[in-house]
């Protein structure tokens, strides 16, 4: 029997979930869809559903010892969901409670999901040896996970590491979280979009992107018209850049992280957002931190770093 | 015979320096022009005669058992103060290297100025026991210490916690470090002088600093003003409050503290900075930190939370 974790990403639009060994290895994975679930008991209970669908062909050679999961405004102190703006569900969740309902005997943690994903990194990644680094989750929303002298930050009340609720401009973009201005109403999928609608009025560049309405434009349709040289799209990118790129830099003056990783949907556009935010990062960088600090795309693009990383918090613990 | 160390603050216009037992009793004390010495050497000559000054009385009483330092841009790692806009000294000095050569038997250590504040504020301070907190020093510049989970944060090349380096307005005032809008152009003792001639500039409030050059005006003068009313000086503290609070709103969703520190000779100022500090800290904090962090000024005003905490790290190495 070998023994395995069930590691969850719980994101604003998908949930990913997966079973997975000790040397990292997804033996199983799925998702589900989170933005139809009006309440988490619904959730939970599809949820539970899938996860028994998707350990059934395994049943017999595996024997689960731990549950991890990786939520937005995840309190890991009490394992609740707090005030997520990303998700429908509001208020306080008591997340690890309502699911050990259906696994009473499994012990079951959860902490934020960008912090599961620098976990993650840290023990499969590309992470691994290093001690002061960061992770930044571009997707629903902006995540970071902060590790300093190999340590997770935690912070005083388990939610340390919000970078993107830092407010990069005084009475910018109105933000889920109920404030203008934060870093996730531009750096992040739904922000990117919004960039693309601000430079649809402000340009003139030609776009078959002014043909798709701002519901049905997703960041995947910017990437796709960026990399075929399309003006408009580029112009989202560069803009996306110079912000993600000057938060990072002032992010920096914190901890003092030797590598930021990106990782998340907005990430696998690759060079398209990497070589306008290391631009404006270089710019923006204190001079005590040239050389030192670099920008790099995660290694887990096409693996799960979420799912992973909340496993991790199984073999951790 | 007494076991002692040497606290030794440097700031970039005085350098305050102390003898200092176990119990954080300060023996004695005195103090140096920092910026009359245009090179390491000639600065370093002075402090030596002014130590066997300040250690004449109490020979045959104490032991010195070792010297710290607070000093900017400190590389703790390394002994070196590198680069320091606030001082003049430029380049990498080996500072360390070069106080050995008059102390060759004592053993020195070196860090950040604001670092060594916070370990002072958890030895000896308001910060016992708090495994979160923050110490902001605000003087000629702006420092800012970490304390994360009980460890000062040090960053992967020693810098970790510049916070005055941190961009607040993109193109704002120009800073010594060479770039624009840095945070501590705006809260430091320069800085409010800076916000005072522009309130000049973009008012038409009557105050007798108006009769006051910028060269002679100090932080003190205007704190003096804004004691007895003067709306001038007062709308400089609210500014400096607006800008300071919205930044430190920021600074929490890095590390999560539960109390951030005001130190240093703007903080003596107290409710004065204090109260729009908090009213901005407020207004601009994520829903998720309300109630939970918040800001207090040092115990440590009228004693030397910097030279008690360079001491500090004589007692812990």
């Amino acid at each position: 029997m070998k023994k395995v974790a069930i590691g969850i990403d719980i994101g604003g639009t998908f949930t990913k979930f997966g079973i997975i060994d000790e040397q990292g290895n997804v033996l199983a994975e799925s998702s589900m869809a989170t933005y139809k679930h009006k309440s988490p008991d619904s959730f939970i209970k599809v949820l539970f559903a899938e996860l028994a669908i998707l350990r059934q062909p395994l049943e017999g050679q595996i024997k689960l010892i731990g549950i991890g999961i990786g939520a937005p405004n995840a309190n890991a102190h009490k394992g609740t969901i707090e005030h997520a703006p990303n998700l429908n569900w509001k208020g306080i969740v008591p997340f690890t409670t309502l699911l050990s309902n259906y696994f009473p005997s499994i012990p079951i943690a959860l902490t934020n999901d960008a912090n599961a994903a620098a976990l993650g990194e840290m023990i499969f990644g590309a992470a691994k040896g290093k001690t002061d680094f960061m992770v930044v989750t571009l997707g629903t929303g902006l995540g970071s996970g902060i590790v300093s002298n190999g340590k997770l930050l935690i912070g005083h009340d388990g939610f340390a590491g919000e970078l993107g609720h830092v407010i990069v401009l005084a009475n910018g973009r109105q933000c889920n979280c109920g404030r203008k201005g934060c870093l996730e109403t531009y750096a992040s999928a739904p922000g990117i979009r919004r960039t693309l609608m601000e430079l649809m009025a402000d340009t003139t560049y030609e776009s078959p992107l002014r043909e798709i309405s701002f519901i049905k434009l997703s960041a995947k349709d910017i990437t796709a018209q960026a990399s075929i040289g399309d003006k408009l799209a580029l112009a989202a990118f560069e803009k996306t850049g110079e912000i993600l790129g000057a938060a990072l830099a002032n992010a920096v003056a914190f901890t003092s992280p030797e590598v930021i990783y990106l990782l998340g949907g907005v990430a696998r556009s690759g060079d398209l957002l990497l070589i306008p935010t290391r631009k404006a990062f270089e710019e923006n960088l204190l001079n005590l931190y040239k050389g030192k600090a670099q920008i790099q795309l995660s290694d887990f693009q096409d693996r799960n770093a979420a799912i992973l990383g909340a496993s991790s918090l199984v073999w951790t613990s």
